[in-house]
């Protein structure tokens, strides 16, 4: 059965939630930042993906880079299933900017998160659920 | 018209290409890294790149990440289309290992290249070529 690993749950909070997918925004101020996580327990590898679950994963990866780059004004989408540190399998869409706090490094284990304001992550979340919905 | 970014070319070797796109090794001894580069003019986003030529540079990927963590014995694949530096189209397929000299941090911007030598290049090409075609 799956369970959602404690530490990506405690570093994000919900945008949308199906039966095969958690859409999550990543809690931190410094960058636009989803996970999408298919739901399937013990699952680490984009390859140990079902094709549907695969398709259905990145329709939705595919929508958020667009809502991102768009909602954000990004200059560019970074796209990543790594999972060095989580294993379960989680697909990082991120929306960078050539001003924003690391560039042009990835955002992986750079610095310190800095936690969203109320108000910005419910704005945040708005977008993000409103831009999927029009996509 | 598709030309191949001189920077990604300089590092990286040829597997297979065909019209669509083109299998590159890095030429980084420290970890068996594939580029997958979708041949298409000003691509620059994943969600640009139309459907079909999505799914297939996507089974590509797949396939690679199932070649790579078996014949390289690898603790985790990392998959990534980050563009920062290089912004044409290119996704990375890389094999992690716990021992590798950056784990757990993702190999992009980590230490200096060490470059292949001439026979573990050609061994690490064919691998990646017989693993593809038996997939």
């Amino acid at each position: 059965m799956f369970q959602f690993n404690p530490t990506l749950e405690k570093d994000s909070h919900p945008i949308i939630e199906d039966d095969d997918l958690l859409i999550r925004l990543i809690d931190d101020a410094r960058f636009a930042w989803v996970l999408v996580v298919p739901k399937v327990a013990g699952l680490t590898e984009l390859h140990d993906l079902d094709n549907a679950l695969f398709d259905k994963t990145f329709r939705v990866v595919r929508r958020l880079g667009r809502v991102l780059k768009t909602e954000f004004a990004a200059e560019k989408i970074n796209t990543a299933a790594i999972g060095n540190m989580v294993s379960q399998l989680h697909v990082h869409v991120v929306a960078r900017h050539k001003e924003d706090a690391v560039w042009p490094r990835p955002v992986w284990g750079a610095g310190d998160m800095v936690r969203l304001s109320a108000p910005e992550k419910t704005k945040r979340i708005q977008l993000i659920k409103d831009g999927l919905r029009l996509d």
